[in-house]
């Protein structure tokens, strides 16, 4: 498969430098900057966590018989990423099935916890030789409140199941992602997962309304609350989510799920600009509304990956930009009545130079293959570095357009996608195999860019192992030392998922 | 004012029964009970913070030129919370107008932070002689985006300020409430305040884009990004949100502003029975849907009282149970045509029996007032005993029917009324003049209610100084633990906000 070019250790670098002294690395050469990052580039070491033992072999067998995995084919893919640019050495693999059996597992032992393993960051494997402790099978729905929507469920639900299990229900999730077949609630909960409902339904610390987290003693803290509003004391959830696991293992969820609309329409649209993208977006606020469930982009370069490597047509007249619009509402005729007066008008003012519309489900599926596959089709095209960077809307191409004239030929692609709605932008740059001088003309550019306009250089992939040593690039120093004292507090031995979130040197 | 009833140092009680032993007072007189609270409660004692100096005040004085208050008149109004049944003794009042200074006075005096003191449960207001630190001079819009409508201003906004700044961008703030008028958008944030809007634009941990905090050593948190997604590291401005003030001072937020509706319609209805009222809320979530934006109700008994003591007039024949229900979207027409197929259809089913409709704006205000001006018409009718109430919400009125089956003649009114769409009533009981025995017999058996269906103890007001010791009727021993290693590690000599939000004894 062409998406398995490499597999090693730790591809990934963790280079730590000052934002405030980054201007003196563009005076480098390649050469130079390369040796620069190897020397301020460490692999973690791996810390002095107890190894495993045949007693504690013999434990976990006898507490989780047959789902203490040894076998090392087994273990082979719980110890890959995705991406497969990330590989660990763990021996042991843990599928639990309650929380109870969580709590004996965290004692003393490091432990990576996994659910579906679809992170882009390194987050979701060991590095070394930590034990995983899948959610494979903590996949119970608990309850299901038909009145207020609200769901509870053990951490390892698949999202698209429960996707099926509450829309048979009359209700729909509240997120919606791309690796919805494979990722678990618990995961999209622990890095705090965006995708493509949250211009509609806002981020998961607003749906998600009570968690159940083992600590990392094994304690079991209980905050599975099944009510929309509860101001008693601190929301103490809130830190689990998003942490990536790094300060409990969530074992149950209970979310908001909001009814199910009657009437979803997309649009899949064409701009000569981004500058008209971004006017089309401003007046699909105004006249769209309420019924505006989506307002995704991609470019031209996405969709000639799309067409090349997984031979998807294009819907419309070639273009610089395509945007995908998605209305989901409580009546079809005001939907499409709405939504044909939007059409109208930005097709008239020439915002819009081509369009599709599609009411049916098939079709509707088809014209959202192109943005959703994007991913797959760079895996395609070439060793690929990924960034998911969050800026000022206005702003959001000027990366892209920037990097390209930046890298000049050295990038075999450098392609731009994401969610306009929330100032979200993918990009993507592939190269025909890995390539340090890229990766060094590449990085911190980016990150400086991103820092310049006080973006987020991860908007919603988190930071895992991947990124960690990227935090100051969007968070200050005292927000960073907050998050070790929380880090000590809560995990004294540093025993959940390690080398993950938190740089390696706090400042 | 016939609101002033009573004004005395420390009027609550502060009782830490175990929710387990609770049936025990079931058998026991009033007079026992009685007895038994004042056995158990016991008012805060004065813990052995150092008291303001002349060196201090000579500090301040410099440091706050015109704005370090000492005159008792001044004082007199900021030592006594919004329903006048909590005072203090603090004999500094400090106004800031920046971060800075803010810092400049954390250090080792307690500090009891104040917003617009509009706070029901004794947490804006000293317990005894913390200094008053108030974000009234803070008061400044920062910087709003009118592509994003990403606001950021200063802790001491008065929220109506910031609505009127926003609408005239056509944008509205995601929250309103009964205060916005005196409360600063800082104490919002510091209590989660929830309030009308929740429903259709979720609670502040969604809305609430950033904050900027100083902690308890004068250190200044900065985390006041504008970004709509954020992944980097854990997001430790949510521990601040709903903390009241205990664990850090906000002085900065960024909140996300949805757009300013183009069509508003408000309807007030009246149902012969709670549960009409439940289906006739279930149909309106169907048909209304996207364009819903509060779905209000208040009883017989409220009704009577706001036509008592306000003379507002009844706009519909008398009915158990009145609706309030908002739709806000962007086409006059279709939002009209959907409410009145929905107000076709609750009519011909008989679970509305009768109803009015506003679409002008003084029309929709003198609706609304009728909700809004509840709290007021109970001021009139005597001393009220306040509970804010989650509940799953096909309960969430049998607490009223309980409560008033449970007291019988003893209280004056019982009554409820509040959030359906988010399962929180207010219950109510009035009183002709503060009564032990009475008080002895709504608690702990509202909280006991509560407790046994897995409720909430405070939805939306937050424990402040009244609740705090009740905390445990909703939150479990580890989650009270982990906020009590919180509060230790973020401000160890406990100087903000002392007494408030955690309870005197933590199991």
């Amino acid at each position: 498969m062409a998406v398995f070019q490499r597999f090693q250790r730790l591809p990934f670098v963790s280079r730590c430098l000052k934002p405030q002294t980054c201007n003196v690395t563009a005076h480098k050469t390649v050469t130079e900057r390369i040796q620069q990052r190897r020397a301020h580039d460490a692999a973690p070491t791996r810390r002095p966590f107890s190894r495993v033992t045949p007693d504690d072999l013999s434990f976990f067998s006898h507490l989780l018989p047959g789902r203490t995995i040894t076998d090392p084919d087994v273990l082979e893919s719980c110890n890959v990423d995705w991406l497969k640019t990330v590989k660990g050495s763990s021996e042991v693999l843990l599928r639990p099935k309650t929380t109870e059996e969580v709590s004996q597992v965290l004692r003393n032992l490091a432990v990576s916890p996994q659910g579906g393993n679809t992170g882009l960051v390194g987050g979701s494997v060991p590095v070394f030789d930590e034990i995983i402790l899948s959610t494979a099978l903590m996949n119970r729905v608990l309850t299901f409140d038909s009145i207020s929507g609200i769901l509870t469920c053990q951490a390892g639900c698949v999202l698209e199941s429960l996707s099926q299990y509450v829309e048979e229900r009359d209700f729909v999730m509240p997120l919606d992602l791309g690796a919805k077949g494979s990722c678990h609630i618990g995961g999209n909960v622990s890095t705090n997962a965006g995708g493509l409902r949250l211009l509609r339904y806002g981020s998961l610390r607003g749906t998600v309304l009570g968690l159940e987290v083992v600590l990392a003693d094994g304690r079991v803290l209980d905050c599975l609350a099944k009510l929309r509003k509860d101001n008693t004391g601190y929301d103490v959830k809130q830190l689990f989510i998003g942490s990536e696991g790094t300060l409990g293992v969530i074992t149950g969820v209970s979310i908001l799920c909001p009814r199910k609309p009657k009437s979803v329409n997309v649009a899949f649209l064409g701009c000569s600009s981004f500058q008209n993208l971004l006017e089309t977006f401003q007046m699909c606020r105004g006249m769209l509304g309420e019924i505006l469930s989506a307002f995704e982009f991609l470019d031209a370069s996405c969709m000639s990956l799309v067409e090349k490597h997984l031979k998807l047509a294009n819907p419309i007249t070639e273009s610089p930009f395509y945007i995908v619009i998605e209305t989901a509402g409580s009546s079809a005729a005001h939907d499409e009545e709405k939504l044909h007066n939007f059409l109208d008008k930005v097709m008239a003012s020439s915002l819009v130079v081509d369009g599709a519309v599609a009411t049916e489900e098939a079709k509707i599926k088809a014209l959202w293959s192109i943005r959703e596959r994007i991913t797959e089709a760079l895996r395609h095209d070439g060793y690929t570095y990924k960034y998911d960077i969050s800026l000022p809307l206005e702003k959001i191409y000027d990366l892209v357009t920037d990097m390209r004239a930046h890298l000049g030929n050295r990038a075999k692609n450098v392609v731009g996608y994401g969610h306009v709605g929330d100032g979200n932008l993918h990009l993507n740059i592939t190269s025909p195999r890995e390539d340090a001088a890229l990766l060094a003309a590449i990085e911190p550019y980016v990150y400086e860019w991103t820092w310049k306009r006080q973006g987020s250089i991860s908007a919603e992939h988190g930071l895992g192992l991947k990124k960690r040593n990227y935090i100051y690039y969007s968070k200050s120093q005292e927000a960073v030392r907050l998050m070790r004292d929380f880090k000590t507090m809560l995990d004294p031995k540093g025993i959940l998922n390690p080398y993950k979130t938190l740089p390696d040197h706090v400042r």
